[in-house]
């Protein structure tokens, strides 16, 4: 039987509610002066924009261009105008920093009961931890419209700025919870209501159509080693990307891709 | 009206005949003995074992660590047992070889004519030049059985280490063909039943069912850049990936999966 998410408005969430919050990695007080011992660089244009417009972003110092100066939005930061050479040494030599560079805190990582109320699937990452892997798809989940990213906090690397850059903004729109123990973050999403989906080889065709209106939370394992096994027993559904092809393998960011793709897109007549 | 691609069998296709084959990039001998100076490494196990099990690679040496050994495909290659320290310092640094290398050349890019009759869409980019982007593109290409990926020839990398590990043995499923113009080789393909769709914001939603038994020509620009004004023009239609959510932006690899899935997907009942 569909699990309906409207089933559980209105009640108390205690599941939800009783997990470890664990909203605060940093021991240091957050609006301080800024030192150069604070923070991380937020590079690219569209990492610094989106930055610059979230309101819950602490933010340090802005640096840019002269060049670059005109692409920034309008707040109240002005930049400090500075030499490519100055970015290229701040950001690493690989860095595409497009002329903008911002120093900021790491965000404040929400609870589960916190992002339960957001509009569309919940993204949960089992071990994945590349930063830049983890960057766009939190590209993919801002473009399809997810609710949040949920992450295993021991396995997943903090905000970094290739994390940022490859989530081309993604990171300030895409709340980020992150949880001791992922098989009970996921058990009290089945007690909110949501339908736990599993992405893996040999499960059912994912398929929009067959999910109706049920909320689902939708969990992709790290590259080779897949699902946990804990993880995947406390799914309701192991499912699989349809793929036509001779060979049965996507990239972990491609594979969220597809699959919130296929969450997301309008029911067919 | 749909362009059928049965219409087109049994002509003699001068359009694709005529555009220039362009598949010898190297002036050197192919079949002579390996020497330290010939070919590339392909490394990571994904990539290694499709490279052993194409017919059509040139192969010049196998290396592996005696752990990484009993991985290996059975094939007439027999490994040179080495070192992981061998192999770190043959891949550089940050590869990921999973203790296996493989010399190679190569391969020979086909012409349009050559791929024509294979099943599922053919890809084509329009100036995207990161490696591993290509080669993240290949591996969907080959999860979602696209037919071949077409590319410009001045503006994409060779074949390479790192686009081979990406594509995780998609470049020896997916044939590239390089092309010189690549707004003629669409003209080509439209002659030949094909109907080009270039992806971009503010197009029609692309969609399977719409899209009926069609073969197609999806053709996707650099990030930023997006596709050049002729390419545009030459495209029969301008689609957008459906993205329900407040950024409306993928990555290249991510929005060729996306585009692939939806073109190769079921037809909805």
């Amino acid at each position: 039987m569909a699990k309906k998410f409207s089933s559980r408005r209105g009640v108390s969430l205690p599941e939800v509610q009783n997990l470890s919050r664990n909203r605060s990695r940093r021991a240091t007080t957050r609006h301080g002066a800024p030192t150069a011992n604070k923070g991380y660089w937020i590079y690219g244009q569209h990492a610094v924009e989106a930055a610059l417009q979230n309101p819950a972003r602490v933010i340090y110092s802005l640096l840019a261009t002269r060049e670059a100066e005109a692409s920034l939005p309008q707040t109240s930061h002005q930049p400090r105008i500075v030499s490519r050479e100055e970015l290229d040494a701040l950001c690493g030599k690989d860095a595409v920093h497009q002329g903008v560079c911002l120093n900021v805190e790491p965000l404040d990582n929400p609870a589960l009961v916190d992002v339960i109320d957001r509009p569309g699937p919940i993204l949960v990452l089992d071990q994945v931890t590349d930063p830049r892997n983890i960057g766009a798809i939190l590209r993919s989940a801002a473009a399809f419209g997810a609710a949040a990213l949920l992450v295993q906090d021991r396995h997943t690397p903090d905000e970094t700025g290739s994390m940022a850059k490859a989530a081309s903004g993604g990171l300030d729109i895409v709340p980020i919870i992150r949880e001791t123990n992922l098989s009970r973050a996921l058990q009290a999403l089945q007690k909110a209501g949501f339908w736990v989906v599993g992405l893996d080889a040999g499960g059912t065709r994912l398929d929009r159509n067959q999910l109706g209106d049920r909320r689902v939370a939708l969990v992709l394992g790290a590259e080779g080693a897949g699902l946990r096994r804990l993880t995947r027993e406390t799914c309701d559904e192991i499912s699989s990307i349809y793929m036509s092809g001779p060979m049965e393998s996507l990239n972990v960011s491609n594979a969220s891709a597809v699959a919130l793709y296929e969450l997301t897109r309008p029911v067919s007549d």
